[in-house]
């Protein structure tokens, strides 16, 4: 079966969580009408289900042949890409003043998780162009902007994101590829950059590369990184493409997953240099590239929300078709639908209720990301800043650890043909991996969270954060529904674990850094429970509001609401031992690991 | 790097966990020594060191070529069979007067970890092998077992197991293969099985299948199931080889992981009926099975230990080396290895508690088989039997989860790199999911722990065992060893969280099934870390007792129970809470998976 982009639920969750009803009706996002952004969604779910889904498997089984530094897409995708990107997906959030549409990011966050739910590996390059995009419009002279931004926006180019050396992952700083001045105020660049994604295809004429490089000047560490546009092939002061520039694919990767994404290495200076160009100052490289970081981190989280949506879709539709054993309780003797076994609902449940709370969390932070934009006043913009970045390394690690998580009960699900490769949901399996690695390994989130987040502004994005758990934790309680179940109780505990192992880890942050560093990963996860837990709540409060009809479906959500608080809140507080008891027994387990 | 088989701990486990130690001390395996128990392991240790783990990628690069009918083994592992079979690993335990050794199958179940820890491939043949084997030795006629168990034994033919059919995976009383009469005494079957591994392949001369077929006169479901014996290559009267039988392979699969062992749609009957040959008697055939089930149920058990093990070699090995940023509160300004950040450091104690935690569960049931055949009294041996039915599910399905969870950290350990297929730790994770499908799916197991085992002899066999948990606790809580930090409370709460769930379920599965099936899965999770937590507090005594010498590593092993018991056994209330409060919203939840 193919993917169908849950087009009524992403609105829903978008309108009713995330916040973009009210927004809008605040005057936000100018006269955007509801209408508008509901057939921007049908319109999108159209093209991922019926181009992008059908070359998911495609991609996976050609993969990307790499010959002479000639990397050759799958059968059908540089179409699909053309047409894409023609029919102006590429520019929905870009600045209208380069082509693009000027829309909320939010409801490009939906889009990518539509992308990315027809096929992980074609969202992934439209993904980073927008990063690139995004970049070069906020740091670059006008000059620059000039020159790529236009056919960025439209798509004509694709984009890239240079930072990973051998030897610099996780510590970018470590970074090594040199940049000189040149006389002419460019520069030439020498290097080896690792795992860039889609660093060289046939997608597109030209490929503008955004490049972490050092000057030969530059302090060390992050303090010394500048970033520049390589383009692929040099462009002429008209506009037209000139010769190639003095970079290459050397090697593609052969990966668990994401077959279609052409992971390169690209050396730079074969010939002397690559032409770079400043983007900003020198020096101010991470800065510009911490401006982006929100975005592009929130984007992969989005990868695994979407892989959770497709791999949830497939189990489900498998265990209403596959009969299996006879029902505990049901009439007659036949073989029931799988669906109806106790054991293969509640991981129908599971998937569904921690795809939604990823998702849930998601677009939250993409509104808080353009609320940091549009919001009236200095404050708010200023509280949704705070907002977007104590949400973006939750949204991030945790959606693509729920992406995997999702992906193997699919294959759970499906049983013995979950493993066999035709079937498709295996693929999923090895998609959702890397997500939890790149664009910041999700212990770097973790770590992220506990060290940069929680302290910011004296903990005060924390606290209006906690506060606003509280009053969903309120709601339900003073529902009276007994449709919540224990959900208010499971979900008023979830929220005072994470009030406290805040307290806790914020104290030893000032005095035992390596204690808290210990509880980042279970502490995050901590996070999101809470916070998954409570915005389902909330779906469920929304849905109440607004009566049981087709798109709101009380009842569904009520119970999914209380689904997660009962069996997946429930983890909270053996997460808070984790934090606080697990510190002490990491640092005294040193005779574990000696070799 | 390699595996390595690391054979002190699995001796540690062997002997001070599971009792094997004390088990010789009494006489119950006649006079095998200390010294021939450790030799025999370090001897499969060279061979698997040395043998087997150099051709995993291989294996799983090469995979098994299907073509008319023929597989083809991957390079090397023909010659590498062969060598195994010769130095008589295969009849470890086998029967002596067909030729085996006799020997413990604890000891055999530590060495089917150690051949699936060199390569899961290659040690899931001689797996089936030796399943059918006691399948024949424990049912078959002695004409039969002449026939073929001495060249079973020897390993000179592999064994198959043919259970699943299109229409019948977990439910194996639909299965529809037809077995007729001939007048010889003989049978001729028709029919397809799937997913038969090892159905074809060039390892051997001859292919000993044990089917599942159905007479024409059967009951229906599982009461009309018979077993036979059929021959890829029919055996005449002096033992040599004849004519090929009626059984074909039809097809190979495409298989997420595990390449080099063929899976296998195998056709019956195509010339009027493959020759099969009754073991024991007409619609019996389920019976014949469920004597074998423990042992294969274990065998895929630690197939787990054994992912989990190399996994966990792998990313320390890889942690050790890798130097990134600097580790917080250490001295000096250079990179350190990454095994000194506090995050990575959880991950990669996380996969060692795990590991070894089931690893101690799976030698404790195998420990149970031996006893339930050698104990000196009826009712010992009754005990025994009771024990290793009781703990087979949860040490199938557990070790199996935890193959994948460690070889997930283990990926995420290695960052980029780990996505990389080279780097051979993808593998790991390709090939671990699919222990958790076959040989009854994980679910399957935790339904069988609730329904079957939970309620045997009215609760006495889970009675001992828990007295058992309770005895580990109070001996941690009264060793007074700081060491052991807030271990014995953590414990205490998990037995008690296990104790709770385990009543609440007894009562539910006497009125309300369905309630008690919707806990079955985190309930095995919660029976799971409750043993392992006390299991691992047992080898942390063990040690203590013994001293702190090379071998036992007294200080390792408490800190290493410790973490388990503070950062993961720490899990069991949640669960107790999902099973509890869980089953009524799983129940309540079917208006979310409505079509």
């Amino acid at each position: 079966m193919p993917y169908t982009a849950p087009i009524a639920d992403i609105l829903f969750t978008l309108n009713h969580v995330a916040g973009l009803e009210a927004a809008r009706r605040d005057g936000l996002f100018g006269d955007l009408g509801d209408d508008l952004v509901a057939a921007i969604a049908e319109e999108a779910g159209k093209f991922a289900n019926g181009v992008i889904a059908p070359l998911n498997r495609v991609g996976d089984t050609h993969g990307t042949p790499f010959k002479d530094g000639v990397v050759t897409m799958p059968p059908g995708w540089k179409e699909a890409y053309r047409d894409w990107a023609a029919a102006g997906w590429n520019g929905l959030a870009a600045p209208t003043e380069w082509g693009g549409q000027g829309l909320p990011y939010a409801l490009n966050a939906a889009l990518i998780e539509i992308w990315s739910g027809a096929s992980m590996a074609f969202g992934l390059g439209p993904l980073l162009t927008m990063s690139a995009t995004e970049l070069i419009a906020e740091h670059a002279s006008p000059q620059l902007q000039a020159t790529y931004l236009p056919k960025l926006v439209s798509g004509e180019w694709m984009g890239t994101m240079h930072l990973t050396e051998p030897q610099a992952g996780s510590d970018v700083g470590a970074l090594r590829t040199k940049a000189v001045r040149a006389d002419d105020g460019t520069y030439r660049l020498t290097g080896e950059k690792i795992f860039i994604t889609f660093g060289e295809h046939d997608l597109t004429d030209n490929i503008i590369h955004v490049v972490l490089a050092r000057l030969p000047d530059a302090p060390p560490g992050t303090k010394g990184l500048s970033v520049f546009i390589v383009p692929k092939v040099l462009v002429k002061p008209d506009g037209s493409l000139g010769e190639r520039n003095d970079v290459r694919a050397q090697s593609i990767e052969h990966k668990l997953g994401i077959h279609a994404s052409p992971t390169c290495t690209m050396v730079f200076g074969d010939k002397g240099g690559a032409v770079g160009y400043l983007v900003g100052e020198e020096n101010n490289g991470i800065a510009c590239m911490f401006t982006m970081m929100n975005r592009a981190r929130l984007a992969i989280g989005l990868e695994g929300v979407a892989i959770g949506e497709t791999a949830t879709q497939h189990a489900l539709a498998y265990a209403r078709e596959r009969r299996q054993g006879h029902a505990v309780g049901q009439p007659g003797h036949d073989a029931a639908p799988i669906v109806e076994h106790p054991d293969v609902k509640r991981m129908l449940l599971c998937m569904r209720a921690l795809t939604n709370a990823a998702r849930a969390i998601c677009y939250s932070t993409a509104m808080a990301i353009d609320k940091a934009r549009v919001a009236r006043d200095a404050a708010a913009r200023q509280a949704a800043n705070a907002r977007a970045a104590l949400l973006t390394p939750v949204a991030k690690a945790f959606s693509t650890e729920v992406g995997s998580e999702v992906a193997s009960l699919g294959i759970q699900v499906h049983g013995g043909m979950g493993f066999i490769e035709e079937t498709g949901v295996a693929q999923f399996y090895r998609d959702a991996r890397v997500a939890q690695i790149y664009e910041g390994t999700n212990g770097i989130q973790a770590i992220d969270l506990v060290t940069r987040k929680l302290p910011m502004a004296g903990g005060e994005a924390l606290a209006a954060f906690l506060a606003e758990l509280r009053r969903t934790v309120a709601a339900v309680c003073g529902s009276n529904d007994p449709a919540f179940g224990a959900a208010g109780v499971r979900l008023d505990e979830a929220a005072g674990s994470l009030e406290r192992a805040s307290a806790w880890l914020a104290a030893k942050l000032r005095d035992q850094p390596t204690m808290a560093l210990a509880g980042a990963t279970p502490y995050l996860r901590l996070f999101a429970l809470a916070s998954g837990g409570c915005m389902l709540a909330e779906e469920a409060l929304a849905a109440r509001r607004l009566g049981n009809g087709a798109s709101a479906g009380a009842a569904g959500r009520v119970a999914l609401a209380r689904f997660f608080a009962e069996t997946l809140a429930v983890e909270a507080p053996a997460l808070e031992r984790a934090i606080v008891d697990g510190a002490e027994s990491v640092a005294a387990a040193d005779a574990v690991l000696a070799a």
